[in-house]
């Protein structure tokens, strides 16, 4: 039975929708580990029938809020419910660790506890970037804002560990994202990535345009995280806004049932991250995912149920072996202190 | 009158659709000069009454094609249609040159031939990015992939000209494109342009998101040309592939006429270059008007009026009054070859 620590004093409806929905994970067979303050935890648990579920408390008396900065708050408060929880993962205690709380906390405390993997500057984020093409991942989208090429190498691997473990897909195809599609074309760093994806083994597909995400035309996109977070907030962003248009042009058209059903879309594949079930915490040796901080009960349940999926599938152990098959060539990539 | 010359050999439909258009703009009082290969351009002419008509041709017996390297193009065909129309402009022969043609051709000629202005590597592609955000334009969503801060803060400087003129609006508000908005956030190029952005006078509000740019939080939003080719490729391509799915949804649910409008509105928020009346190639210190190669007659017509307005509204000596405040910091700032 996979057991997943979780974070109950993160996000905006901590603790109380955090813990009811690691009662109903607990309740559809995941180990659940509930960290925080004891008293907290147990005066939200009479709310409940816990009686035969695998439901764990530790303790945990310390919280990292939203507005501090992550490093220090981290330094300052060993006891965090963040840090505990991670720290669970880091000496097995638990599979794995999911927080609805700060990014930069839960990022920070996963880098310093569990340490990146090699060829890792700092954990990676990524992951759909439109649900219309659901086989199409972006890394990073993150915080590798300037990137050595040798680390997009890392982010092909990574991408191609996760499309086989979670996509099914035993060749993924591997291009990486330029302002044109013949070769030679891009920036700096895209032109110095080239030759290291081609001769990389990978099937690189050589230079994509930002275009042929959205039309699927490859599996894994590699970047830089700047662009990869330039992309993520303009498509989420786009969603919102176009929705709202089409709105005004069918209200009183059709029924409100359908605008809703067409707006919900719209939103689910421009706001993929916020929409599906959280997001692991790539490129960290260990199973984090971070979930939204405006999750309710049922999406952390979902994100619990994300957690226990990665670790049935291995993940982790597949990103380690396809990035071990580049260790000489991202052997000079450093962690960022 | 506005004299504006006609390239007549660049587009998918030169030279009959290309001098329909220039004929229709003649008529609606431009001086248009048709240039290209003198008896085809005659052949052409005689089948519209062109009597009273403000046209005159400049024979250029040679042309560049798509397939062709620019460069070596217009060292060798010094008489191609292109390179013809942008000296007549240089010469002051014409006010403005449009042209459908090869935008490298365009690019590399433009430059060549009238020279870029100070501050300025290369020519500038930008304007509006999302149709629902018209007041919101992005520079370089071109050719200056890797930038030095100083050339984002020209960028800025040449924003602030286009709103002043084109947008009519005084003060216009600057932001660099980052990955955060707090100050300190960004990767080098951002951090490196922030306090040149934050000490220029320009109205200048600091780090934004890409979200900030669908939403239209700010007038002139300045990035190097590699991640504005990813915005505007993104945006573009979603735009298509929402308007798809949108369609699916609604197909005999409202009436057909209804789902076209929704369509043409999406395309036209999110293809803005391919759905106006072409756009200004800036940075070069001469007005040239860049079509897309797909334009028929109206739309060349409608870049021709566009050209006609540029020279009418001064733009080009604004932008050049608004670069020469920052002569000392851009000083240094040497064109590629």
């Amino acid at each position: 039975m996979v057991r997943v620590a979780v974070d109950t004093m993160g996000g905006d409806f901590a603790p109380a929708e955090i813990i009811k929905g690691a009662i109903q994970a607990a309740g559809e067979g995941i180990e659940t580990i509930l960290v925080g303050p004891e008293t907290l935890i147990r005066q939200e648990l009479k709310y409940y029938d816990i009686t035969n579920l695998s439901l764990q408390i530790v303790s945990a008396n310390e919280v990292i809020h939203n507005n501090e900065s992550p490093i220090v708050a981290l330094r300052q408060k060993p006891e965090s419910s963040v840090a505990v929880a991670v720290n669970l993962v880091k000496n097995g205690i638990a599979d794995a660790m999911v927080s609805m709380g700060s990014t930069g906390a839960v990022m920070a405390c996963a880098k310093e506890v569990l340490g990146v993997l090699k060829g890792m500057r700092r954990p990676v984020m990524g992951g759909v970037l439109f649900g219309f093409a659901p086989h199409t991942l972006v890394f990073d989208m993150g915080a590798n804002v300037d990137c050595k090429p040798q680390q997009l190498l890392g982010f092909g691997a990574l991408g191609c560990a996760v499309m086989k473990t979670m996509h099914g897909i035993s060749n993924p195809t591997v291009g990486i994202l330029s302002n044109g599609v013949e070769e030679g074309k891009g920036n700096r760093l895209v032109k110095e990535t080239y030759p290291l994806l081609k001769n990389s083994g990978m099937n690189f597909i050589g230079n994509i345009e930002a275009s042929d995400i959205p039309a699927g035309r490859v599996n894994v996109v590699v970047c830089d995280g700047f662009t990869g977070n330039v992309l993520i907030k303009i498509v989420e962003s786009m969603g919102w806004i176009i929705a709202e248009q089409i709105r005004k042009r069918l209200d009183g058209k059709i029924a409100e049932a359908e605008i809703r059903t067409i707006e919900s879309e719209l939103i689910a594949a421009t706001d993929v991250t916020n929409c599906k079930g959280g997001g692991m915490l790539y490129g960290v040796d260990g199973v984090i995912v971070k979930g939204h901080g405006r999750y309710k009960a049922r999406e952390v349940n979902n994100a619990i149920h994300y957690a226990d999926m990665l670790i049935q599938k291995n993940l982790l152990q597949t990103i380690k072996f396809e990035l071990s098959k580049y260790a000489s060539e991202v052997a000079d990539v450093i962690p960022t202190q």
